[in-house]
């Protein structure tokens, strides 16, 4: 056996409020952080958006620790009554949460002491065993336990300490990807083809991607792999079936 | 005991595609479909994002279909190879798939005989005991079998679709929504009255959200019930607290 070429880290995402489940807001993160991910060599392989409900919260994080090197949770970290994720990751951990001094200190830099109520201490609530997750944008940090790294909602503010948490993070390869444009040909026009291709390249993650654009649709093929030789084939023929089609078609 | 005054009809969206979670294609389901069901009086109560895995995918299933009263998916119902979403359903209802004349029908109306190849043929397979979902965007339907709907992710076609899906669905009583604006209080600021206004509703889901427009935090506070009566106590009290806080910050 040779040693294997490539390294997979992966990571899920748990989107934690009642408020992207109704509608009322429309969710920015999932689609950041993909992207972020897939750029440091992290393969997000799990998303689930539960309410603001402890127990759906502890069972989501329990599913997705187990599974995945890293669970990546947005919302829910203010100070208000319905802010309930650190409660719902320390449950999960099973240890208590502590009042972090560090945290109360960054609270007193912009506050009276009289206005440090008991509603703003709650942000200052950590998981015992974690680790602060630096906020550059409001200041207020996020934290890491084990392998789950708890972040705010507020698109801004999750970008910053996504900055800060990845630092700390083991990445993978990162995927090398591939696209192609199939001009004028229908998915039923090429996905036989294609089918027998993608299994001519197991290790190549192959997909057809058809959007609608005024109303007539247009298909992409994509080709994944960290593996730059087994792309290289792959995308080889990719190119070639998509040539042979279209001047079949003419 | 008295009869209840309101009744709660729930749903869960599983998103199928790699495409989502590689970041290639950005979302855009999940927040019409959480406006849709809001507005007919479905409560859609979790999300899961999983890749073109089948056991994943049957996983998922099995998980939100018993728990949820409908379960929508999105994607993985075209011709090419990674289309597994009516596979996985199947396998998860322990049925076999079937060719379903009506669609092969449809696809000749569009297509020579001659062009209606084995992948095409893959869209009209439906799972024994399914019913097809009309799609009047590009007319190959979707399709449901028992409580769970499965939809195209294209979007135009997906909406469509859950048009179409929605005339035979059981709704429950409408969640009323009020929203109130903060103004320039912080959430530290009313988030101790706002924690004990919300135990003294229980049945009202209050939530405080912040969000951040030109670097300065803007918090909305929403109000949500089924009843109207619980709801105007509640939106007394909110209104009065913002502006007892408001004078009192002058």
């Amino acid at each position: 056996m040779s040693e294997p070429k490539t390294k997979t880290i992966t990571a899920a995402v748990l989107v934690i409020g009642d408020e992207i489940l109704s509608g009322r807001t429309k969710d920015k993160n999932i689609g950041y952080i993909a992207d972020y991910l897939s750029a440091i060599g992290i393969d997000l392989s799990e998303v689930r958006i539960v309410p603001d409900v402890q127990d759906d919260i502890v069972a989501a994080l329990d599913a997705l620790r187990h599974r995945y090197t890293y669970v990546f949770t947005t919302g829910g970290i203010g100070p208000t009554h319905d802010d309930i994720t650190a409660d719902a990751v320390a449950k999960a951990f099973g240890v208590e949460l502590y009042e972090d001094q560090r945290i109360i200190d960054i609270l007193l830099q912009r506050l009276k002491p009289e206005d440090l109520n008991e509603a703003r201490r709650r942000m200052a609530r950590i998981p015992v065993g974690g680790t602060l997750v630096e906020n550059p944008m409001s200041r207020i940090p996020g934290f890491r336990i084990g392998n789950v790294i708890v972040m705010a909602g507020v698109p801004t503010i999750m970008q910053a300490m996504l900055d800060s948490a990845a630092k700390d993070l083991e990445t993978g390869t990162r995927m090398i990807i591939e696209n192609f444009d199939a001009h004028d040909l229908p998915e039923g026009a090429y996905a036989q083809d294609l089918g027998a291709l993608a299994e001519r390249f197991p290790d190549v993650s192959i997909g057809s991607y058809p959007s609608m654009v005024d109303g007539k649709f247009r298909n992409q093929i994509v080709a994944r792999c960290k593996d730059a030789g087994q792309l290289e084939g792959a995308r080889v023929e990719i190119n070639a079936m998509i040539a042979r089609l279209t001047a079949e078609r003419k």
